[in-house]
């Protein structure tokens, strides 16, 4: 389907169930990003969930989001149980602000909900010469190292910075072996999950995914990645005021409340302590791109560089939309 | 030896070597407490490469740091070549007093060099109720992915925060699959290191770590492993005004100069966004202890928390003095 078309109904969907028009568009463009860099697990894919948790009065379309300044560099944002991309939104736009006056930006959120990719937001700060570091937690999925139970969401680490080259330098990764947001479309489709990344609710191996969303999914590197995951948790949840210990809710199963994630939004300038932080970035990303590449690779490219080959080329084309998509948008327009 | 006694002998040794008496402290009690907690490549074993540097004048006995005031939160310190120890216990004790002020401090360093454990410093910030974030980057020793060549090295990322516990939790973790330090303890004692860690200088697994040390070691996770290795190279190398993409010098085999590595510190108060932060992170990590453990698993630890029962073991006991070790410090002493 047509970009502006799709992007004409999801807002459409958006605004009648009662987002304004801001965080409709809002809304609707962080989806609509999401497909065109081909995270799909963050895409349409959600968009009934969405709907659905508006409905059942578990996010709130009408936020009275409050800001509460602590200091020149540090804000705390109490969202208001909104829809998450417009809590994320003005957190990045809030770390921004105060990072260009001070330096640096600190900005944490609570009572917020799934916001989709981290990286969409970091790339706002990167358009702007600024640093940034995002953290955010989610329902559990990945269990603590020695635990048999998931308990850490799949907790991304996000690290974004301009590069000196057209694509920003965006490092944006779960701590989960794999994305569940890809488990999810995986169970879909009907399609397997590779093996040696989740294990069911019995701890036993599977590559069947919707065996895999009951079970556990298993972190990157062991107890390193366990660790990973437990920062992310502290920084976005313990800190913030937001749920954490495995408190978040999953939005597609559970409407028993809101999901209160937590997000850490870190932001400074570029060139805080070098004047040439271009050319040094650009310098840095040269020479490990020139290194002798095993085999089977072709280029070696840096976080962010193929998302943007992603974009650009999905930019020209339409959107696909699945059978079970199209069924979401036709329930949801009716 | 007598861990009192040992600690005279290593100090006269710095002293010896051209140390300020509050240098020669400051670096003693990070070797020694690199020892205590059992993280022996990064203590004794590295002596005589600290007093051969600075022999070769590549380390500065008596350095003119520089402390560069950016914002009442940000600072920067140039450290003018000297022993790492002496920068990192100055660049967090600034972050500290940046922190105690603004509620944040983000502190670089330039012109250092290594510096042993991130965690001995993250625990000074954890000890006064501050979070802490450190960043250091370290000679090539892994390769990024699609690499046949180390150019990353071990960067560790660094998270301490109170933890409500005894034992503050201290993540500090190697992004490669085995700590540079544990290969070189092996190197010396003609140990193996296990499987799966290291490739030799032509691409191949070897478990000799004689062959690792001229070879490459490997990324935790894969591609994100070496996303998160390369963040830490920005974010302490190009970010600081540090040397980057491979150019810090390995301390023990190349003196043709100052490793000039770089550091970034992040510290920020824990109770800036709650009030009764102690509480939560405890309650965090009691629900994490208490969920069903895997058969082999007796205790699900925190980070942090295994290393403050190997110090507080040792502390009664003696330090063990090796061959190698008790050779280097006669000859020092001579």
């Amino acid at each position: 389907m047509n970009k502006v078309e799709l992007s004409k109904i999801v807002n459409k969907i958006f605004t009648n169930y009662g987002l304004s028009k801001s965080h409709a568009k809002i809304s609707t463009d962080a989806l609509i990003n999401a497909e065109l860099v081909g995270a799909y697990g963050h895409g349409l894919s959600r968009l009934k969930m969405y709907c659905d948790r508006i409905k059942k009065k578990v996010i709130n379309p009408k936020p009275k989001i409050k800001i509460k300044k602590i200091s020149k560099s540090i804000s705390l944002i109490d969202a208001n149980d909104s829809i998450g991309f417009v809590a994320a939104d003005l957190a990045i736009k809030q770390s921004i602000e105060n990072a260009k006056k001070t330096g640096i930006g600190l900005v944490a959120v609570k009572n917020s909900g799934h916001y989709g990719l981290s990286g969409y937001y970091a790339e706002q700060a990167v358009k702007k010469n600024l640093i940034t570091m995002i953290y955010t937690n989610a329902p559990p999925a990945v269990a603590p190292h020695g635990s048999l139970k998931s308990l850490f969401g799949t907790n991304p680490i996000c690290f974004g910075t301009p590069s000196g080259y057209k694509a920003p330098f965006i490092l944006d990764t779960s701590i989960s072996m794999i994305n569940r947001g890809k488990i999810r479309v995986a169970a879909r489709n009907n399609k397997k999950i590779p093996q040696g990344v989740a294990l069911d609710k019995n701890g036993k191996p599977t590559t069947d995914p919707k065996k895999a969303l009951e079970g556990v999914q298993l972190p990157i590197a062991g107890y390193r990645g366990s660790g990973l995951a437990w920062m992310v948790d502290i920084l976005s949840g313990v800190l913030t005021g937001g749920n954490h210990a495995g408190k978040v809710k999953d939005p597609f199963d559970d409407f028993t409340g809101p999901q209160n994630i937590g997000h850490l939004f870190i932001v400074f300038k570029s060139n805080l302590f070098v004047k040439n932080y271009k050319v040094r970035i650009k310098k840095n990303i040269k020479i490990v791109k020139k290194l002798p590449k095993i085999k089977s690779v072709k280029n070696i490219v840096y976080p962010g560089e193929n998302k943007l080959n992603r974009f650009k080329s999905n930019l020209k084309k339409n959107i696909n939309v699945s059978y079970n998509i199209k069924k979401d948008l036709d329930l949801l327009l009716s």
